[in-house]
């Protein structure tokens, strides 16, 4: 059999009877038409969708390949490797080969009738030699950045993307829960790194957490144990811990855990692209107080947090209240990082990505919205010593939040 | 105690103590110079490095910043974040903190003196938007692309490099070796993939490994069993499985593993941020004729690309070897893929990324030289069926190869 036959005939039934779920087609129209009624607004007639999350989440599909999306037209979908196997995956109907980069202007021009007078491209994550190539295949096209356009619109997520975060959720709770029965003292933090995420594969979690970045690399193994929770490094977090090399200075090291040390485990799960991120503590043996007492210092400005989610709350203005909260709790030095490395931020939006809308964090003075997801994290760090710190991811809802990370929010003794 | 100081006085020994190699001066200064000679010659007066890799390649650091090098001067490394931290893993002893990317100008200026009149930059990689950005700061500046000048000084190992793979590899040895004990029928492709990344991880694998692209993900669970193997999908390999999803199409499923059925495990190891990358074959019972000819076949073609491996021999030409030997050996039709979705590469160069100089590859016509590593990649695929392979990392010698994945090259039957 060919593997294009193959692929028609059995391709879809077999990856249902796995566990795949793909995304239907009207849900792929209610994004699309948000999409153009920001195209419309900003007078952009075309956008070329590259990057891998976006076109999932426009397409359906993360074959190889671009997405058209124009304001006359219907969307195609180009792709330049396994057509068929898109075909499958994405509802959008209009699909077509694309050999060489060099086609698309022929393609667009056949499929629209025209070449565009403005492209909207991404430009916050494009390499500048793929846009001198585009300039290059459209000389007298305006290009402007699409992104901001896509951002937006994927920051307040359908009921659709909900489930699968709630999914994620649920992978994650039972990485927490089997996570009691690996730890024990001796074993190092990548080892008991490399076994939850063993655990969380095996219920389905798809191994990789995603940032919008050109550097920053994301990861689930961000065990820290004693002094390495106290460490800074290259992430834009409240401690990076560790890592094993030079090369990966953060996370999970070959440092054995302790009794009664403070043990800090981030673990990210992933579901069908969408995320959940959350953070619990352990400890083999009672946790040293001063931790405890950190712990729930976390436990009470996460809880905070809490309360002012929901539509309308001003951004900035939870983040701040966090701020004075921990300074009334007596931590006003060790918040969110040691003095001079302190992150500025209390939230960040997740969905397809960990760095989405909205930032609960300075400079960012806008309302939460109904179906906005966010990771609150309140973290405590000592330099030398270690860490404490909360993480739960929530969802707006009309009146308030729904929590997607339903883990005891007890300290895991062992 | 303050995070400095802490870092000042505790990370160097700590970090050893935990199995941290880190850069020598004189590593650095090699390459150092092996990069200012080609500036010289292509008439680039400064060269700013961003991206990760290259920036560890140059610094020893990968903590968050950049690196200047320039003609006349001493390089200089920008950190954004941490800089002691990045003074501990860096012998670059020229070094400043980065508060704004808009500081970069004046940092230069008072650095080397001037502006330069011609700077380099990642422009493979470097998002537009950043690009924009340096416009903007350097109004009359000539910009040029730096990335080729790196991956023709990266594509050449040193005795230190070699021996960070060297170790990639004894990881990988001990995952193959462990993962004859964990096999067992009934297990899901994903949950056997899981189990061998948290062997790896246990023996100091980073976890993550490296592509430069801007849509391509690289994984280690690339675990494909019967049919799986003869799927293709958006990676540019002959076979891409099933995945977990329409997010994720590629490597592992929630797929049962049978017995007689030919199991691919194609698993990457990371070690101080350098790779070593293999594939072996597994079975429970025996595997199926057809699969063992196809194996043997791949061995075959395996043994001919090395024993035309050594300084001269021209890769196009190496490639276009193992496609008359696979047509000859009756393999025309599956070599490399399915007709149609054939891949056109036989090796891939391999370092602190997957996709580094040298290719094996049609249209990829220049000689191996000493120092040169790849890992070398015979597949045959059957759509419907599954697939057969073997891949091992080799660093060119003086006079031939050294294997740097040295597991057993038959067939594990469990």
């Amino acid at each position: 059999m060919s593997h294009a036959d193959w692929v028609r005939k059995e391709l879809r039934e077999l990856t249902i009877s796995l566990g795949f779920i793909y995304t239907p087609m009207e849900e792929i129209e209610r994004r699309l038409a948000r999409v153009k009624a920001r195209m419309e607004k900003e007078d952009i007639e075309a956008l070329l969708v590259v990057q891998k999350m976006n076109l999932y989440y426009l397409s359906g599909t993360t074959q190889d390949g671009l997405l058209l999306i124009s304001l006359g037209g219907k969307p195609l979908l180009m792709i330049k490797r396994e057509l068929e196997r898109a075909k499958v995956e994405s509802p959008i109907r209009e699909t077509v080969v694309l050999k060489s980069i060099r086609e698309i202007p022929a393609l667009i021009q056949s499929h629209i009738g025209r070449i565009p007078n403005s492209l909207g491209l991404e430009l916050d994550v494009l390499p500048v030699k793929d846009y001198f190539k585009y300039q290059e295949l459209f000389p007298s096209t305006k290009f402007v950045d699409g992104s901001p356009i896509l951002r937006e619109v994927r920051k307040r997520k359908s009921p659709f993307e909900i489930d699968l975060m709630r999914k994620a959720g649920e992978i994650g709770k039972r990485v927490y829960v089997e996570a009691r029965k690996i730890l024990r003292e001796g074993m190092t933090e990548i080892e008991f790194g490399g076994l939850l995420e063993a655990v969380a594969k095996r219920y389905g979690h798809e191994g990789l957490l995603r940032v919008r970045s050109l550097n920053y690399q994301a990861y689930t193994w961000h065990v820290l144990s004693g002094l390495t929770g106290g460490i800074v490094s290259q992430s834009d977090s409240p401690m990076g811990g560790l890592g094993l090399s030079p090369a990966f200075p953060v996370g999970a090291s070959l440092k054995v855990m302790k009794a009664h040390e403070p043990i800090l485990v981030d673990f990210g799960t992933c579901y069908h692209g969408y995320q959940a991120d959350e953070t619990r503590m352990f400890s083999i043996g009672e946790m040293k107080q001063k931790f405890i007492d950190a712990y729930k210092a976390c436990k009470e400005i996460h809880d905070a947090v809490l309360e002012e989610t929901r539509p309308g709350s001003d951004c900035e203005g939870i983040f701040i209240k966090t701020l004075n909260l921990a300074g009334r709790l007596g931590y006003k030095e060790s918040y969110l990082g040691p003095p001079g490395l302190q992150t500025r931020f209390i939230g960040h939006g997740i969905g397809l990505e960990l760095n989405e809308l909205p930032f609960i964090a300075q400079g960012q003075s806008y309302p939460l919205e109904k179906g906005m997801t966010f990771a609150v994290e309140p973290k405590i760090v000592f330099p030398g010593e270690g860490s404490a710190g909360i993480e739960n991811t929530v969802v707006v809802t009309e009146k308030g939040y729904e929590i997607l990370t339903p883990v005891s929010e007890n300290i895991f003794q062992v």
